[in-house]
C-alpha cells in the first residue's frame, strides 16, 4: 500500500517539554486517570469530511489543500485510496475511531442503485481495512444536504419525490452503519431549515421531519440496529432558520412529537456558539435532561460570524467540557469527534497531524485540570454551600411538595428579612485559572 | 385633576396626508377590516414601565424624561399622580388597554405586609379610573427582579427566603391582576437564569422553577382565576443565561414538566431578535404549536446587542406579525402590548405622544396590507403549488402514514430522476414590496 | 447568436399597478426627476461575477443554477458564450453599465503569458458587444484571492514572488479596463488581511499594500488610465482581519501614507453592515470625507454573520442611500453596482431577472421617495433649526475659531442654565414612513 | 480614619499554590522580568469609577454593591469617605496607580462655580492622602456624559451653550490632573456620536469635535501640562454611531484635522471585541502606528452585545497583550488600568479584593509567559522565516522602491512558477499552549 503520509512519523507522547512537533506533549494514551485511560475517556474519533474530503476552498477561492490519494480520475480509485490514507493517519496518529457520511467515503453513481453499489464496494473494502488497523466506526450519517436534490431541504422539502430519495439514502446509511459496527447513527438535519416564510408551510415540515425520524426508528427496530440515534442540533446554516437551532429546539421537538426517547444529541461546539450559548451550556442542559449522547470537538471565532470548525484549541473550553462529561461519568456510547478542519492556509498535508495533535493535547489536558477539580471538590462544595437553603426548613418543604404559594405567603409576611451572599463568581474564575496554570 | 399633557390634544385619525404630527395617519380605529374594526383588531396596549416609571436612564448617565406626575416626595402621592397621567395617556390614544408590573403602579413599603397595603391602596383607585375611563387591564405581572433580594433570581435563586418571598409576591400579583379583570397573567423570567455553571445547580433551579410555575397554576384555580397564563421568553439579559431564551426553549421547558396545557406565551420583537430570530419566526412558531398568546411589540437595533424597545415603525416587521396574526384567527385573549421606550434624548412629555402614535400607524397600515395579502391570496397560493407534490401518490402516502424506509426505497430505487423548482424569493419579495408600496 | 434567456421578454416598465413578474413597476428609466432621467440618477450596473460566474454552491453543497451557456468543454468558448448571455441580459434589463473582475470575464492559462492572451481574445470580444449593444463598462477589478497563490494575500502575502504576480496581474487589469473605456478601477483587497498575529508582520503587510497602490497610481498615469481609483472596505471576510475593515480604516490607511488624494471608495451595503455599520452610515462618512466614488448595491441578514449579497428589496435602506447620493449632488463617475446573487434555491435563469427587477424597482422607488424629502426640506429644515445656536453668539465664536477654553469657561460660569431640546427621533421616523408609505 | 475593609488583609504574594482567596498567586510585585520589576512592568491602576462609584445596578435593576463608605446624606461627606476607601483599597492591593473622572470623586453643585470649588476641596485631600499613601494618578478625565446636560453629546452636541460648558469642564479637568501629576489625560467620547442621520449634521459635530480638541491641545500648553493626551475608542454605547469606533477610525479623523501628532491612544479590551476585532489587533495596530498609549484592562463576553467590562482572567488574551506590550518597549507612561467591576451578583466589599486579584495575578501570569516567548524567540523566528523573500532579490527590490509595475511583470511572466508554504496556524496555536500550560 502506498504510504500518504511519509514525512510523518508515529506520534508518540514525549511530555510537555518536547520540542518535537510531531508529538504529543499531553495526550498520554495509556495514562490512568481516575481508573480509566485516557484513551477510554476521551474515545478520538476522525471526521472522515473535513479530514480527507475537504480541499480547502472557501466562498472566495478554490481549494488548496494537498491531496496526494486524489491524484486518479477514476472516482473509485480516488475513494480506495482516500480510505488508505485515512487508515494510515489514524493509526499514526493512534486514534480509535472514525466517522462519515456516505457520500465522504463513496462517490455518487449515474442512479441510486449504481450509487449503492459503490457505496458497498467502499464500505467492505473499509470493513477490511478496519479489521487489519484495529479501528472502530464511532457513527455514520448521510450527506442530505450537498446534492442539488436537497436544495429545498430533505425530510423537510417541499418535493416529495426528494424526501422519498431522502429516505432510500438514510435507509441505505443506516445499514451501512450497522454493517460496519457503527456505535451511533447521526442526523444532521442540512437543509432542514427555512429561508423565508414568503414560501414555506412550516407546520407541514416539521411534521413531515417527525414523520421521517419515527420512519428511521422504526427501520432501526426492524433491522435489528442498536446503535444510539443522535440529532446534532445547529443554527443560522446552511438556511436561515435552521430546525434544529439548538439543544432545547431539538427537546421541544422531539417532545412535541413523542420522539424523546428515541434520540439523543450530538452537540457541536462551534454549533454552540454561533446560537448564542456556550458549549458549556449546551452540553450541561443536555446532560441534565438525559440526552448527551455524543460530542464534536472543535471551536468557532467570535469574531466570525459561521462554522469556522477549528482545531479546539482554548484550555477553559476544553476542561469545562470534560467537567460535565465527567459529571455525566463519561461519555458512554459518544465519542469526542474532531469535527474540525485545518485552516485554507494550513494546507499542507503535515498540517493535518499538526491540526489533530493540538486537538488532542488540549483536550488530554483539559480531562487532567477537570478531573483534578472535581476530585478535590472545591467546586462542587461551593455550589452545595450555595443552595444549602433547599436542605431544611422552608426550602425542603419546596423540594419535597409541601409548599404552595399560601404557605409561602405566610412564611414571608413573617420572615421579612432576607440576606443574599455574593455569588463569588471572580473568586470562582480565578480558582478555575489557578487549576489550569498549576496542571 | 390635573391635566399632565395639557399641550397635547385627543389624536384622532386624519388621514395619511395630515401634516399634523399629534394626529393618526394611518389608525383608523373604527375602520372595518375583516368583518372587525381596527381596535378590535390591534387591541394597543400601554405599557406602564416604560411610559410612567421609566426616567430615561441609561448605563452611562441618569434620566432625563420630563415627569410632571413625579414631583412629591410622598411615594404613594406620586404613584397616584402616575396613575392620573396614565389615564390621561390613555383617553388621548384612544388606547383600550394597559398592562403593569406589581411595583410599576405602587411603592415597596418597609416589608411585605406594607408593601401589599400599598399595592391595594393603589389598586382601588385604578379601578374607579378604569371605570371612569373605560380602559381594560390586558396583563399583569410582579416584577421580582429589581429589587437586590432577587440577585441570585426569584423562582431559580439559590435562596429558599426568596424563594417564598417571590411566591408570596406573585400570589398578590395574580389577585390584583384578577381584582382588575385582567385578561392575562405574565411570567417574564426576571433573572431566572445563570451568570456561570461554576457556582450554579441548573437542575435544581429549573425544577425549583417548574415547581413554582405548578403552584402559580394552582393557586389560580382555587381563587377562580381564568385569565390566560403567558411565558414570556427572553435571551441574554439580564442574566447571561436566561432559561426562558425563545419559543423553542419555553416548549422543550414546559413539556418536560407537564405545563405545556397551562401555559401560551407572551412573544416580544426585540427579544426574538437578541435570540438570532425573526419576530416572525418566533410568532410562526407559536402559532404553529398552538401556544400564540399575545405579543409585545417594539422592535430592536440589529447593529446593538442588547434590548433597545423602540417604538416599532418598520412596515416589513409590522406586515408579517399581522399576517401571522390573521391566520392565527387574531389574537385572541392577548393583545398588542407597546413595550417600547422612547430614546433617551426624546425626552419631552410630547415625546410619548409621537412615539405611540409612529407605532400605531405602522401596525395599523401592517394590517391593512397582511390583510390585502391574505384576501388576494397570492402569497398562500404560492405556497400550495409548491408542497403540491404532497396532495398525491407516494406524497399523499406520506402524509397518510402509509409509507416506511423500505416502500420509499422502492420508488427512489425506480424514480431517480428528480426536478426541483425555484423557490422564487426574489420575486415574493418584490411581490411583498408591491403590496407595501401599493397601499 | 444564441438567444439564453429565450423565455424572458425585454423587461418594460407597467406601471405600479402591474401583476406581470416580468415588468417594472417603478423602474421608469426616462423618467424625469428633479431634471436627470432615472437612467442617469442610477447607473444600475450588471455584476459580471454574481450573475454569470456564479453557481449557486455554497459551504454545503454544490451549485444549482441553470448555466445554459456553459456547456462546452472548451473554457475559450464558454467565455464567450458567457459574455453574450451578458449582454443579452443586459440588453433585456435595460441596464448600460456592467463590472468584472478578469478572471469573470477569461479563464487562467498555463502561466500568465496565455492568461493574459486569453484575456486579451475576450476583451477584444467583449468591446465590439459592448458596441453592438451600446453598454458601459462601471468598473474592471482583478481577482487576486481566488487561486491558491494567494492563499496568504496578494499586496500583503508574505511571498515575494507573489506580491510580483500580483502586480503584474493588476498590470493587465488596468490596461484592459482602459481599452473597454472603464469609468473606474476597484481594488477590493480579496485576501488581503490576516488569520493570526502568530505568524504575521503586521507593519511590513500594511507598508507592501501601500507600496502596491503607489505603484498602480504611478502605472495609470504612465499609461494615461483617468478612470477614478476606488478602494472597497471589507471586514472578516476572507481573512479574519480585513484591511479594508470599513470607510474610516480604510481613510487612515491612505492619510498615514499619503495616498488618499489618488483614491475615493465603492461602498458595499453588506459591507457595512458586516462592520457594525448602516450603509447610510458608511455612505455618509464617505461624503463628507469626499470619497463617495461608487456603490455596490445589495443587501445582508441581520441574522447571518456573512456577506450574503442578496438583492435589495428592502425601501427604508434604498430611501437613505438616496438621500445621500442626492446630497452628494449624485455618483459622478461611480454608479450603482448589483453586487447581488440569487439565493442559492433561486435557481432558474428566471430568477435572475426577477432578482436585478426586484432591486432595479426598490432602488427606484428609493430615489422617487429621497427627491421628495429633498425637495419638501423637512428633514433639512429640521436638523438646521437643532443645530441653530451655533449660527449666532458663543456658538458661531466657537464655529470661526474665536473661542477656546478660557472664553468658554467664562461663558459658562455665568451661563449655568442650560435648557435642552428633544431630539424627536420617534417624530422624524414616523416622518419618514410616511414619505415611503404615501410614495 | 475608619478601616472600610476590616475583614481583608493586606494581598500578599503567596505562590502558585496557594489556598488563601486574599493572596496573590503569580503576581509577584518585585520579581524581576528581563531586568524590570513586575510593578514597573504593569503599572496597576486602580478605576475610581467601577470600584468607588458604581453601585451594581443595571437596566433591570436597582445598586446591590455593599458601600460602607456611602451611609451620609452630605455628599461632601461621602466624597471624603469614599476616597479614604480608595485609598485604603489601594495599599492592601499594592496597587501605585489610580485614575478618575471629575464626577468620580466630587459631587455637582449648584452651578459650575459650586461644582468647581467642591472638586478643588476633594483634589487638595486626594493630594494629601497620595503623600500619606505614596500614591500616584495615572490619569484623569472628565465625565461629559452622565448629566442629562449631555444627552445630545458634550463637544458633538447640537447645542452650543452645551458645549461651552462642555470646554470649561474639561478645562478643570485638566487642571486638577497637572495639580495631581496625573501622567495623562483621556478623552473618552462619551456620548460623542448620533442615533439616527434623520437629526443630525455629521460634518458639523465632527468639525466641532477637532476644535474641541485643538483648544484642548493649546490649553495644555499654556499651562504646561505635559502629560500625554489619550484618546479611548470604543463603538456603539451610549450612541448608536460612537465617533471613535476603533483605533483605525480615530487615526483617520486625527489625520483629517492635523490632530494626530498630540495623541496617542487608551486602548480597552472590551470595546476592541465591541468592534469586531480581538484586543490584541487594536493594541498591535496601535503599536505599528506608533500611538499605544496606555491600556484599558478589562473583558466582555463573547456572547453578550455589551461593554461588560469583566475583570481579565483569559490567560490567551492576557499573553498575546503583554506580547504586544514588550515588543513596544514596555507601556511608556501609561499603565494597566483595570476598568474592571465585580458582577452585580458579587456585592460583598471582598469581591472587590477578589476581583483584582484575579486580574492582576491573570496579567502577572500573561506577563511571564509573553517575556519567555520572546526570550525564545521562536515565533519571531517563524515570522521572519515566513517574509524572508523579501530580504533578498526581487522581494528586497520591492521593498527597497526599486520595483514598479512593469519590473514585476518582467519578472512574473518568466517566474510563473510559485510555491507557497504553509501558515502553520495550529502549530502556533499548540506552541502557544504549550508556553501557557508549561509556564
Amino acid at each position: 500500500m502506498v504510504e500518504y503520509f511519509a514525512n510523518v512519523p508515529y506520534i508518540k507522547y514525549e511530555g510537555k517539554n518536547s520540542k518535537n512537533d510531531f508529538a504529543f506533549k499531553y495526550y498520554n494514551l495509556d495514562e490512568v486517570i481516575g481508573g480509566k485511560t485516557m484513551r477510554e475517556h476521551l474515545k478520538f474519533t476522525m471526521s472522515y469530511w473535513h479530514t480527507l474530503a475537504a480541499n480547502g476552498s472557501d466562498p472566495f477561492g478554490v481549494g488548496t489543500y494537498q491531496k496526494p490519494w486524489d491524484n486518479e480520475t477514476d472516482q473509485m480509485k480516488v475513494a480506495k485510496a482516500k480510505m488508505e490514507a485515512a487508515f494510515e493517519l489514524m493509526d499514526k496518529l493512534g486514534m480509535d475511531y472514525f466517522a462519515f457520511h456516505d457520500r465522504d467515503i463513496a462517490p455518487e453513481g449515474k442512479d441510486l442503485a449504481e450509487t449503492n453499489a459503490f457505496l458497498d464496494e467502499i464500505v467492505a473494502y473499509c470493513k477490511e481495512l478496519m479489521k487489519t488497523y484495529n479501528k472502530k466506526l464511532l457513527w455514520g450519517t448521510a450527506n442530505a444536504f450537498g446534492n442539488p436534490r436537497y436544495v429545498h431541504g430533505a425530510a423537510t422539502t417541499c418535493n416529495a419525490y426528494v424526501y422519498a430519495y431522502a429516505a432510500a439514502q438514510v435507509k441505505k446509511a443506516m445499514e451501512v452503519t450497522k454493517e460496519l459496527g457503527g456505535e451511533n447513527y447521526v442526523f444532521w438535519g442540512g437543509r432542514e431549515g427555512y429561508e423565508t416564510l414568503l414560501n414555506t408551510d412550516l407546520k407541514l415540515e416539521q411534521d413531515n421531519l417527525a414523520r421521517f425520524l419515527q420512519m428511521a426508528v422504526d427501520y432501526a427496530h426492524k433491522i435489528g440496529f442498536t446503535g444510539q440515534f443522535l440529532i446534532e442540533p445547529k443554527p443560522k446554516e446552511p438556511t436561515k432558520h435552521q430546525y434544529d437551532f439548538d439543544v432545547a429546539t431539538v427537546l421541544a421537538f422531539l417532545r412535541n412529537y413523542g420522539l424523546d426517547k428515541y434520540f439523543k444529541m450530538n452537540i457541536e461546539a462551534n454549533h454552540a456558539t454561533l446560537a448564542g450559548h456556550t458549549f458549556q451550556h449546551e452540553v450541561a442542559l443536555a446532560r441534565i435532561n438525559g440526552v448527551l449522547g455524543s460530542l464534536d470537538i472543535n471551536q468557532g471565532d467570535p469574531n466570525l460570524g459561521w462554522d469556522t470548525d477549528q482545531f479546539p484549541t482554548n484550555i477553559y473550553d476544553a476542561t469545562l467540557l470534560m467537567y460535565e462529561v465527567l459529571k455525566n461519568g463519561g461519555i458512554g456510547q459518544g465519542g469526542l469527534n474532531f469535527d474540525a478542519k485545518v485552516r485554507r492556509a494550513s494546507f499542507e498535508v503535515e498540517d493535518l497531524f499538526l491540526g489533530y495533535i493540538a486537538g488532542m493535547d488540549t483536550l488530554a489536558q483539559g480531562l487532567r485540570i477537570a478531573y483534578k477539580m472535581l476530585e478535590e471538590g472545591e467546586f462542587e462544595a461551593a455550589v452545595a454551600e450555595r443552595y444549602k437553603s433547599f436542605t431544611e426548613g422552608i426550602g425542603k418543604d419546596i423540594l419535597e411538595g409541601k409548599a404552595d404559594f399560601e404557605s409561602l405567603e405566610k412564611y414571608a409576611l413573617t420572615n421579612s428579612l432576607i440576606k443574599n451572599k455574593s455569588g463569588r463568581q471572580e473568586l470562582l474564575e480565578a480558582k478555575l485559572n489557578q487549576y489550569i496554570f498549576n496542571e
